[in-house]
C-alpha cells in the first residue's frame, strides 16, 4: 500500500494532463502511468480532435507506455486517472496487466467500476488491477464541473 | 432484420481477416464494418505484432472507420467480428454508437456480451448495439482452434 501523498502526487500529475485536455476544448480527464516511482506515460482526453472514439485518456496513456517499455504487458505499472474508467479503459486496464488503478472523482453515468458496473471486480477475469479510488476526488470533479458549466455559458 | 445470408456474407470478409492475423503468428481473430452495404473498414488482431494491448480487430476496424468517415459517432455502421468481444471491444462498440454488433464465436474465458459478463445488456447505458450471434460459429471457432492446435504441436 503507497502512502496517499504518492498517490496524490501522482494525481496531481493527472490532473495537469486533464486541463490540457480542457484547453483543446476536449472534457478534461487527464492519466499518467507510474513504474518504478517515475511517469513513464501520459494521456489526455483527444476524442474530438482526433475524431477517434478510443482516445480516453486512459487508452492514449496506455498505448504510449506499451510503446515506450516495448511490450503489452504493462505489470509493473500503475495508472492514475482523474475519473473513474469506463467500460473500455476497465477492460484495457485489465487486458494491459496494470497493477494498480487510481482514480479521483465517479462518474455516475459511465463509471465501470463501481458506478454502473463492477466490471473489475475479483473472480470474473484472469487478471484485474489493485483498485483505489477517491484520490483528490473533488479537484478531479471539480475540473469537469467548471468544464461544463463553461460550455452551458458559452452556449447560452 | 437482416437475412441471415447478408449476415454470412460479412462474417465471411471477417473470417478473411482472422486470417490474415493468424498468417502474422496472431491469435486469428477479424472483424469488418458494414455501412449502406459496403465494408467502409476491416480490422484483425495485431496485438503481438504492435505491442499494443488495444489492437483487438474490433478496434483496429473501429479505429480505421473513424477515420475514414471523419467522425467518433458511427452510428450507421455494423460491426461483424468473428469472436465474441472482450470488455474493452465491447465497451469500445458502445462509445463509438455502433448500430449493430454480429459476431461469430463464444469466447467461453473472455467474452463480454453473454459469456462472462453481459455489459452491453439494455437499461444500464445510454446507447448499445442490436445484437446476433452465432453467426457462421463453427468456422469463427475452428479457425481459433486450428491455430491454438499448431502453437501446441510447433511448442511440442
Amino acid at each position: 500500500m503507497m502512502l496517499d501523498s504518492l498517490d496524490e502526487t501522482w494525481m496531481t500529475q493527472a490532473l495537469k494532463q486533464a486541463r490540457l485536455a480542457g484547453e483543446r476544448g476536449e472534457v478534461p480527464i487527464g492519466a499518467v502511468i507510474v513504474r518504478n516511482g517515475e511517469i513513464v506515460a501520459t494521456g489526455s482526453n483527444w476524442r474530438e480532435t482526433w475524431r477517434d472514439p478510443t482516445a480516453h485518456a486512459e487508452l492514449v496513456a496506455i498505448q504510449e507506455a506499451s510503446r515506450r517499455l516495448g511490450t503489452w504487458r504493462l505489470t509493473e505499472c500503475d495508472l492514475y486517472v482523474t475519473l473513474e474508467p469506463c467500460p473500455m479503459c476497465a477492460g484495457t486496464i485489465m487486458l494491459s496487466r496494470i497493477r494498480r488503478l487510481v482514480f479521483g472523482a465517479l462518474d455516475a453515468k459511465g463509471g465501470a467500476i463501481v458506478s454502473k458496473v463492477s466490471l473489475l471486480q475479483p473472480g470474473i477475469w484472469n487478471h484485474t488491477p489493485n483498485i483505489t479510488s477517491g484520490v483528490l476526488a473533488d479537484e478531479c470533479a471539480s475540473i469537469l464541473k467548471d468544464f461544463f458549466q463553461g460550455l452551458r455559458a458559452t452556449r447560452g
